[in-house]
């Protein structure tokens, strides 16, 4: 019989239950409208489990009626967005996680400290987009660097201040920094990339290697998910990404005798153990 | 016939340069005695010629007389030496290069904003002691880094700022640069590397995997040389480092096609020209 090894931390983080948590509370309140900008965490299903709920996914700000509630979903928004949302008198529920705050104050202070800002991160990420905003409500200069080749932007710079998107790949982000380092005279960073990422991390830099199939469990738009499948791709070919249990296959499992398993920070519970009940099902 | 390549950034750097001159302006005044603390420059041919011109080596603190003329060599000294010596009433030629001084400088910068000091460098290099000296006076806590172990010694530690030995080897520094950013929640870094020293860094890069043999000249006693050698030999494994022509050994070139020059920052231009007229008797 194969041995399943489910990663010590896997699935849902500290900042993703807590946006679940405001959002479930609001919609205990019956009266007026709940709607999220955007969806409120890069998980499909569990997005359904909530619009079952009745949540709702904003689509544009002209549906917006005063005295609708709007949950800002825990990657953050500019603040640009947080003005016009309340120029238009709607209620906030600030469900952005305080490690994406602690982003954003990371942005102000380097730009007020007069540093070219790099944000280690996905361009269009919302977290990403929403620190952007900080960085030009301040006044600063900065790019953000997805991979090595928009480094060029930074060449020349005399003073750069790095932060990095709360699920950087840990290893990408050390080499960003590395590089810059030579490059440039003076260097500030301030490594933004919470605990729940290094730790979903190094549980796959230790488990993939060690098992005949490794599954990472996340939505395919879950930017932490992604990574923790390249990290694992890496070290073990036969690694696969799955956001349910439905996308199983048993050839996956033949001849396998450990099969490791972890999940983004964004995968509920549930669908961890539907796949862990779906795999132990095909192998038998 | 074999082609001989010298690498286009070889030998004296600016402040090994300045601190020749200094001490060769010294020397024409004939009145008291002019001594160097350590051999003047990391290279022992070159100190003979100076020696020979009247310079002496200072042993002792104890055999200083007032009057004397104290040369501080390019990789500086200690603070606490300098009051030391003036204290017995010698006169100090300060050569130390402007580059070193970069490096106090920062030490001192980021020990007066509150940074746990990280100096990447050779533990018993002047020029690392020198810069201690200034961590030391200034009050401030800190550690040299000479090889990845001693980041155990960075663990833990909120706020670090990071500087470089000035001949310090650029992957090795942007390594542990790397490192450190992934541990700590605020990392400065000043960037001490001097230009002398990434250019023939660079060189040595491309110069290496294209030559059938690679030669580099300069004191076993030079830490720039030494890192010039381990960057060759990581690249070709016929990689030399000698101090003088006469360790030459005519079958490192046999059946060789190209062969690569280049030479430390303390390696003065008889020497290499008297390896590459060497070398040119050993291929006829």
């Amino acid at each position: 019989m194969a041995e399943m090894i489910v990663a010590q931390h896997a699935g849902f983080c500290f900042g993703v239950k807590r946006a679940i948590n405001l959002a479930e509370e609001a919609l205990k309140d019956k009266k007026g409208r709940i709607l999220s900008i955007g969806p409120l965490i890069h998980n499909p299903q569990e997005v359904k489990r909530l619009e079952e709920k009745g949540l709702r996914l904003l689509k544009d700000d002209g549906e917006l009626l005063q005295g609708d509630k709007v949950i800002v979903r825990s990657h953050g928004i500019p603040p640009q967005k947080e003005k016009e949302l309340l120029s238009k008198g709607v209620q906030i529920i600030d469900a952005t996680c305080p490690f994406v705050k602690a982003v954003h104050e990371a942005v102000i202070k380097l730009c007020k400290e007069g540093y070219f800002v790099v944000i280690v991160g996905e361009k269009n990420h919302p977290e990403v987009v929403g620190a952007l905003g900080y960085l030009q409500e301040c006044g600063g200069r900065g790019v953000v660097v997805e991979n090595k080749e928009d480094l060029r932007e930074v060449l020349g710079k005399d003073r750069v201040g790095v932060v990095a998107q709360t699920t950087q790949n840990e290893q990408f982000f050390k080499e960003v920094v590395g590089e810059i380092a030579l490059w440039t005279r003076e260097l500030k960073v301030i490594n933004t990339i919470c605990n729940a990422t290094s730790e979903r991390q190094e549980d796959v830099y230790s488990l993939a290697p060690q098992v005949d199939v490794m599954i990472i469990i996340g939505g395919k738009n879950s930017g932490n998910t992604r990574r923790l499948y390249e990290i694992a791709k890496s070290l073990n070919p036969n690694s696969y990404h799955i956001e349910t249990s439905q996308e199983l296959k048993r050839e996956w499992f033949e001849r396998a005798k450990r099969i490791g398993i972890t999940a983004g920070a964004s995968t509920p519970d549930w669908i961890i153990e539907e796949v862990v009940s779906k795999i132990r099902e095909l192998l038998v």
